[in-house]
């Protein structure tokens, strides 16, 4: 007897899912046949959601946080927030997290991850050509290196400081 | 300055993926920023699978157990499997795990859950009419009770004793 496993679609879902940060076989496994009892009024706007995404929104070619295509970014183009101020953070997370905690009305890079030899992370994979452009052309008098407290955090900062 | 928050379609997406079993706020914000940094050729092949799943695939009208759409079931549908035997296990994937235990070759039953008060899963959310049905009309000789061991799982098999 042939050995018994879900239909081909299902078993790629599972592949698919696997391959997605936090989710492991089991848990794949799980949200496909969550995905199959939830039925297609549920599934459709996930879809739909997944596909529009990249189409809809974009990286600010700037600072790197999400806009909206065709949209002026909330914060390089806010002539309001302090434009000498420069914090280089890892990812579009922190800029939310230090715009929730307040305080801060500068300007923000995002780096898009931090240096990580064992995840064959390079600085080639950061954006930071864009930064030292920016340091250099804009009007920028201040830069504020908030990376992680860990091993590649400080050494992404390191290397930023070394670079500036 | 207004609040700063992600573009309407990420904001979307994240209330969507919060839905998802196993998923909080914070994974369901990391999961959304690393589709968005895994750009359209990563999102595509999940969108459109997450979309076509339903189309593709049911679940079994007799057992429950996931089926390609026009295709025969591979368990009701074999001949060479011992249809006497019947055993009701909660979901889809628990057919699959006792499948690659081996040592059974008789039906399945999937009830697509247990009975749970607290979750609102009442008997007419499972699949027991189809039970009865079957266990009556069909060559069933021995009804095997395989669903979990917890309380909710007693229960439900304590139910369907009592109904069988």
């Amino acid at each position: 007897m042939p050995a018994l496993d879900y239909p081909l679609p299902v078993q790629s879902l599972i592949q698919q899912l696997k391959k997605l940060p936090g989710l492991g076989p089991r848990s794949a496994e799980r949200l496909a046949l969550w995905f199959m009892q939830a039925g297609r009024e549920r599934l459709e706007p996930l879809s739909m959601a997944l596909g529009s995404l990249t189409q809809l929104v974009e990286a600010c070619p700037e600072c790197g946080f999400f806009i909206e295509r065709e949209t002026e970014c909330q914060l390089c183009g806010n002539p309001k927030r302090d434009h000498r101020l420069l914090c280089v953070v890892e990812q579009a997370a922190d800029v939310l997290r230090l715009e929730r905690s307040g305080g801060y009305d500068g300007l923000y890079h995002v780096l898009g991850g931090k240096l990580s030899p064992l995840d064959n992370v390079t600085p080639e994979d950061l954006r930071l050509s864009g930064l030292t452009k920016r340091v250099r052309l804009r009007q920028t008098e201040e830069v504020i290196l908030a990376t992680g407290s860990d091993v590649e955090g400080e050494a992404t900062a390191g290397y930023i400081k070394d670079l500036l």
